[in-house]
């Protein structure tokens, strides 16, 4: 069984989360890894289903919030004009997004034969970080076959570490990859869901705060790290079932920032801070029925709950993508630690 | 009368109308204009009300659009942040800008004295233009009093021309001033309006198209013009009874764009093009009644209509604000004429 | 020799044209067209390459501009945050995105050994249209290897109309595809150049407006054509080689929206209306020297005259785009006409 | 002699300070409060003046960014638009932005005859904060001749805490205010400042994080606080002397979020969170002088210490504006302590 932080004794802010805490807590939601461990090839594709059916068919409400913009994540022109994704998100190294949008295409036309004969195109999203320090990425090793087993592979709940996307990661100088958290957001007209999943590749040792603690330094003298600037990026993709529209979803999910923040990251410069977000509970249909819409949306004052929750699962996300990687041997032979080996079990 | 547009027989676009081809076609919105002649001073105010009752209590959703920024507007970023609008929007001159921010505040006070005492603030929304040609701007002239009266005075049909906030305003070298024009959209779930009023102020006569037509050159030679750079600005405000959700009603204003350059502008540098526009269908209550809000909203198919109506709708808008306004003496001396007088009756 | 829309006596504004009136004239840039046509297949690549150096190492001072959002363009996050493009930009089809990321990639990585191993990654820039009218676009039949042929391919003059990217696009009912112009900018310190290549695919014929003559409905009436819904695209890549900031260019890419309205269009809500512009006129080093750099940029009050340049040579652009392409036999057998067919020659 | 947070042993990040620590040590830059003591009357107006001499005639590049838009600044669109500020930036209460605003083109057109005259207009920059807990706002107390003061008041030194517009605002439950800190950035040409200045009114006190320790919670039992939304703001000046392109100077100021997220905040509904900022380095010429404009700017890889640097200013800002304010009684009679009551001296 991996420890994540809560087991080490971290509690990251005052809100309750979900029975896994992770972002399967959002009823419907499915995540999918593939690891490919090969020789100097160390990385992966990870898959985030905002439902089970077909997405392109049932839209859910999204849109998009860049932190930093030193990042190649496509398809969100697309999701900020239209308020909708229609493909699986997909998260990956960078020079593989091309085979990932490939990939996404072609799950899509192959479920919706009306794709550009009767009805337009399809627009892919795909999300990633730079895993160079681990990962040969010159070699471009993912294909489409691994984007569609990652679609697959997703169920209800899902591994955190070093893999799928994060498999070639790194993080504050310690090993990253693949962390989730959840918040439970209680109103008078219901009990709903947030949950973050992040893919964290970002940060310099030296700034590392866990917990408000900032331990970076002393780790850092312990490893006898040399300083390297930020050339990480980190992916969040928000998932909530909040009845809410498109500008409050992207209020919310800004929030996100909050949480880098108080692990100790500036955004910086080479670091491509990408949120994606998504609410299940108004789905569109691609077919226009010829009547009007019905959106459920919280009244505005109701919405600071959702920021608490995103701010707090974004901070416990990163903490447990660090802590459930396992330590690694990168690309220069130098070992990449997990935040693990410095916590007390 | 005054003879519009259509009166010289030029139809723009080829939608229909509503019955008095003005904002207010939009039912419950009304436009009142206080206006100031007085020696050097040209000048005025102008009053949108989205509904008649209290906006503070009851608002409408609401966004704004930038397309030139060179423009002193105030109030679009908490309309962008909270998708509502809580005043009245008043146009006017660039400097009076202030008054008319001191005159909302204290009308929203006077209705609302809960405001600051048991609940926040209140957001005024102020457009301007430059009146500077006609206008002794720097006089400040308009006072709290007179955004008053253009609030009190407002009503369902409103003059255009060079009244209110259009009394010192210069379109393409020419008089312009207050323009206005509507849209039907007929949709399979009901029949819809969008209205647009424009304080229009920008443009260089030698680009001035009408209807297609570009006959800025000729109209420039017969009056001897001089070239002169754009240091206008057009304020656009649309309304619509459509139902949307915010990212739709933005889409949709953005479409005025299209109107202006129809005219022949390419949105000069020195010219502010600011748009605000709200729907009237989804009124949000100021307070929170602990329930979840309906949102109506047109499937992303059915939009189509209501750009093509924006864009109809601003381009005649202009023409509209131009050929209502009389020819008036600026204050260097030299006439500013009407675009009418080279029309055929 | 094909006739461009100004050989039919229709000239576009009132701004003199540079030498081929394309986006060539601007000193440095390149474009190069890879076809392919072959059964059901009619598509292809076009590739502008910025400069003739290592782009990578050298970059241009970049932006880029959404008018509407419905498309799949890829790498504007990053040339929105570091003002920079370091690649060639390819225009392909909507689902080859994926093969043109992952050509630029390989041809970044096989220029520059040191990507991904001693410095960072490589932001590859990829817009595209929907050309399935006439492509059997669900097929993905372009490779890396089309891609790799239209960088090699680039040169100082190149053809316009049903050629590379432009091979199965439809514009305003007709036959669009790669169309192109440029305009002088006479300053008082110099001479400069802006220039406009767009690859044409939106529109609604009965919309249609040629120099300023609203043909639609009549040439609709000859070819007896049906309404559809305007399910197109426009991507407008605009240079220049006037010293800006990315600030400045961005003023002045966004004004390519005037010259698409001029044509009947208000940016349809099917249609990802998309700019990408760059100036040569400051290269951004790769590699920091550790000194200031030097950012050579005009005063704000000469500007105009850019924003005049792209409007119109956006305009004729498409019109050119529109008339050099030949009639061609859409996937369902249908004819899609050209406008030269309705033009006296 | 008025006690800061570093007097109370707490060190905000791994940066040095400049001499005074706050935004004056930015070379040329002025502070000035006017402050109303009356009644119910506890407000003021702060004034930050980027250089000593006509702003109009030598403008400082600078930008906005909107981190939470429930606010009501005023100016910030053409801030954007043209990059550059051209008046003294004003700080005071929500409902006397519209004094100020007027108060400051006054200030203007008394400064430049030719304003309105032979060359265009000025835009006033005014942000604000709701004192409402502790002045009577609908009083709408402050005079255009107050907001003068605060000018003609400006040096290189000023007071922090409950001064100017710090008067009557609440931070965290507690007294909040002015505050101001600054970090040198050392680069291999040369050596710069960069400077906040804070208008500090946002936040709940459970949530207060004091130097990465969570006290809120214990500081709310200590005093009995009942708990409130968050209906306060945040004012964030940045200033820097480093040469930097607008584009630099938006990424730069952003980074203010990462600094207020530290102090427990995330970003809640009601609170207007936003950031104005300039550089020194490069002025900007109102007139024309025919010639081009020579901008100098960093290479974005020497761009991370200005990110940290705003990042830890920004939290020891705001940590000064608490501290530094004194225990006040506001206007239901309760207290609002200060920050400084619950460290140890």
């Amino acid at each position: 069984m991996v420890k994540r932080i809560r087991d080490y004794g971290y509690k990251i802010g005052s809100m309750k989360t979900g029975k896994l805490n992770k972002i399967t807590d959002v009823a419907g939601i499915k995540v999918g890894h593939q690891t490919i461990n090969n020789g100097e090839i160390h990385t992966g594709v990870t898959a985030i289903l905002p439902h089970g059916g077909n997405i392109f068919k049932e839209k859910v409400m999204a849109t998009s919030h860049i932190i930093n913009g030193f990042g190649k994540t496509t398809g969100t022109i697309q999701v900020n004009e239209l308020g909708t994704i229609e493909t699986p998100i997909l998260l990956t190294n960078t020079f593989n997004v091309g085979a990932c949008t490939e990939a996404l295409v072609e799950y899509s036309l192959e479920q919706n034969p009306e794709i550009a004969r009767t009805t337009g195109t399809v627009n892919p999203v795909v999300g990633e970080c730079n895993d160079m320090l681990i990962n040969d990425i010159r070699a471009m090793a993912l294909t489409k076959e691994d984007a569609h087993q990652s679609i697959i592979q997703a169920a209800d709940d899902f591994e955190e570490g070093a893999v799928g996307a994060g498999t070639g990661m790194v993080c504050f100088g310690l090993k990253g990859g693949i962390g989730s958290s959840s918040r439970i957001l209680k109103l008078q007209h219901g009990t709903y869901m947030v949950g973050v999943l992040v893919l964290s590749n970002f940060g310099q040792l030296e700034h590392f705060t866990l917990a408000g603690t900032h331990i970076g330094p002393e780790v850092k003298a312990k490893i006898q790290a040399e300083s390297e600037s930020d050339k990480g990026s980190i992916m969040v993709v928000v998932a909530t079932d909040l009845p809410v529209t498109e500008r409050q979803l992207d209020r919310i999910i800004k929030r996100s920032s909050a949480g880098i923040a108080r692990t100790g990251s500036f955004y910086g410069n080479g670091s491509g801070d990408i949120v994606i977000g998504f609410s299940t509970a108004n789905k569109i249909a691609h077919e226009n029925n010829g009547q009007l819409q019905t959106v459920k949306a919280i009244h505005e004052d109701d919405i600071d709950q959702a920021f608490q929750g995103v701010a707090e699962a974004t901070e416990e996300a990163i903490l447990n993508s660090m802590v459930t990687a396992q330590t690694t041997v990168g690309r220069n032979g130098k070992q990449i630690h997990s935040l693990s080996q410095f916590l007390i079990n």
